[in-house]
């Protein structure tokens, strides 16, 4: 179980979500309390949108607590929009590679969950990458994968309905290969403009996703950052969010039907 | 809080000390039961005795469940006498040269445990050494400070009292400097015959430290590694360990008094 | 341009070629003399072979002159068949997953040459592999791939024919897919028992292999490890090498034709 | 022999000077032309000024050349005054704690050359620190330990005469302890208003020193990053360089002979 953290609004130091706040991203990664696992260990990420139509980002696999590299960033960039991850691995090594955001083009992304049976999964996922976007696969985890397949089903046009074609393409595939389906998908991404995130588990056991204000942006948040419990405002399972200069937009959201419809489908099952 | 553990005996795989067992140190680094920190995600180290006068040494700054390399060691290497380290900073960096074992010449070390206000005292006793042991000083803790003053005091000659000699001589300058004193040292070391450990904290509140034939050998462990409860004997608070080709031999253990009571003569204090 | 060594015969000390010579693989790493790059700095790796049937491996990011735990490794572990690299980085990142030597059960593998086109390539060689080898594999490199490709084309049975298979699909897929075929290959490859490699290019510019006594033994160098010139024999262009109890056994080698026949058909230039 | 690069001016992407040059100081850190040894594969650091007075500061062990992080950083940081620099260790292990620049409080510092004999001179020299200065201290680097001995002798009031203070006090320690003196420094620090260098040799054989204009400003580097041969004025060895709104300034620069001539009269002896 991964903890994440990203913010929209006037440009902000990343330390103050990463490793000031009582229950910052650093301080979540040694010791976490209400998610399942105890350490987030398996190394960390950040991706910022300065300048450049394309964020910076910087990785490692040090657990984030002992990284100086990080404290040093973390206090010195500033930036209106940017996504902070701790990785506790559930597949794939721990590698730079594998470690989040993941980053394309303008895109970048990071997300806490898990695909079952993701072993089966991964030749048929990769199968759907066009050359450009497979190239641009360097890890083994199941999250990069999801996001690439995302850009392949339209991620630039629409965000959301990309998302929601991936995850649907991946409940089907499940169903096919393996005979039981289950996704949980917690996640955030950007394009630098606007801040998205997806909170949706097959099962309804989403990992959780709480958004406040910060300053005069928002923040979204796998778990809250401090013990204000009025200031986080949980965003239900099923839910799409989309932060821009209007405000947040919360929205229901589903996996689009198809390609598991087709699944369900005796022709789609005996093909 | 470290953990640690250490065989003497008919040769063994170190994985079965670091990996296989239930609470294997690995298992252990990632999740404690009965120490006081949850994670130890600082790196990790192995020194064995082979055929050379020196041991071989492996340390990293990865948590020791993440890194492939422990793994594929632990399984092929084989050895009659060995020392394996997890460790959870206290003090000092993460880096490899902070990590345990520490090695001086045919000497290894590894260690469980604290010296309050070091930061104080640590000038006076890296100014002990002479210019051989310091130069041999390559990181930053307590702990490797703590073995070296035990080379300068004759740890060749006699380990036990050279620790002794150590311990007291912290304590003293700690009373001189600070006015109080706290030392917590539960440690394991080896000239590459005989295996040496010492539980002992000025408070009586040591780490804790377990012994148990494995094999034909023996183990100590800051921690049991399984749960046969009969299996593992606790060695008491204030004891000394030497395991040899006779067997497990503990007797009482104290600091060498002098230093701490000439600490407390005004003679001392002027000198 | 990356350099390696290999040793069969009665246990050496890995430093004896890794470490302790004029030449010592770590001292070409940092200043290279017949290669065409200075530079091995992209890492490094050894795998040995002990008491198990699978061999021990230990591999890392850093340039080999730099890492501590590589030379007390190599000063410690004595063993009968080994291989050793230091990689010079032509393609995929540098990253612990794509140094050599690569493992597959008891097969090790390390290479030196390169692919032309490469990334044309890529995703129809990783196609020919059964699941169970494609899931084993875990970096990006051309190496990794030809070496699990051969695993796909029998090398367990004919260790040579199926590095002569998998050579000549590659020279056929790459003059299906972009008219040109490269394939530079000095390689070494061993099941634990003998030790084997080949030495062989698309264009006769293959890098150099050379072949010495050493000890009771023999080895196999990319480059000689000191100046007695007469202590080197070079391994002619288009051989294979085989080392077991009985000697070095050389023979002429060419990749497997079938596949690049088929590839100059009108048949298959249309297909 | 490192290399360094060093910007005061208006805002300039990092990358103007690390990466895009034709002799850019990754390039350099591959393939050097000009310097003596072939490789700066020791790892790498850079500071910067941005909102805040200290510097942040990004270092890793990796070859510069090989790390993703240093290439996305470099290209996403603007900053108006920079440092940065590749290593080819001289002495001091290959780790973070030992890559330039060093950063105290809102100093930062970057060296190339050397102090012979500094074995000897080390225990003198941290001696002479007080205890803020002294726990500062986390490598084992010559070069870090003379910035901290210019910081004790005034940094902060007058940085070129506390670093003449500092060269001179370590020359004369040298012919105190060991009869001989060889001190080569070029270096460049910064308080984050102004940027300062040094190049000075006990010898006259000080290492290369450059300064062109780039942009609106100017920078400082070891090794000039293109052919442009009209563009690079040679700072004469013995100068100190002062860099500010009002331009570069040059002037000579020796040692405090203070420190040398006491160590040479009788009474400072007996001191």
């Amino acid at each position: 179980m991964c903890r994440w953290a990203a913010y929209r609004g006037d440009p902000l130091y990343l330390e103050e979500l990463v490793s000031s706040p009582a229950h910052s991203l650093i301080e979540q990664s040694h010791c976490a309390t209400r998610a399942k696992t105890a350490t987030n260990g398996d190394g960390f990420g950040i991706a910022w949108y300065g300048d450049r139509p394309e964020p910076g980002r910087y990785r490692d696999i040090l657990p984030a607590w002992s990284d100086c590299n990080l404290k040093s960033l973390a206090r010195q960039i500033r930036s209106p929009l940017f996504l902070a991850h701790v990785r506790a691995a559930t597949g794939g090594g721990t590698r730079r590679d594998n470690c989040h955001p993941f980053v394309f083009e303008n895109w970048s992304f990071q997300h806490n969950g898990q695909i079952s049976n993701f072993d089966r999964l991964r030749r048929p996922m990769e199968a759907m990458l066009d050359d450009r976007l497979f190239h641009a696969r360097s890890g083994t985890t199941d999250s990069e994968l999801l996001f690439l397949l995302a850009m392949q089903f339209g991620m630039a046009v629409n965000p959301i309905a990309a998302m929601a074609e991936a995850i649907g393409f991946v409940e089907g595939l499940s169903l096919h290969l393996t005979g039981s389906v289950l996704v949980r998908f917690t996640s955030a991404f950007s394009d630098g403009r606007s801040l998205y995130a997806i909170r949706y588990a097959t099962d309804r056991k989403a990992p959780t996703l709480y958004a406040s204000p910060v300053g005069s942006g928002n923040c979204l948040v796998s778990e809250p950052l401090n013990d204000d419990v009025d200031a986080w405002r949980e965003i239900p399972d099923g839910s799409a969010v989309m932060i821009d200069d209007t405000g947040v937009h919360v929205s229901p959201f589903q996996p689009e039907e198809r390609a598991a419809d087709e699944a369900r489908t005796p022709a789609a099952i005996s093909a």
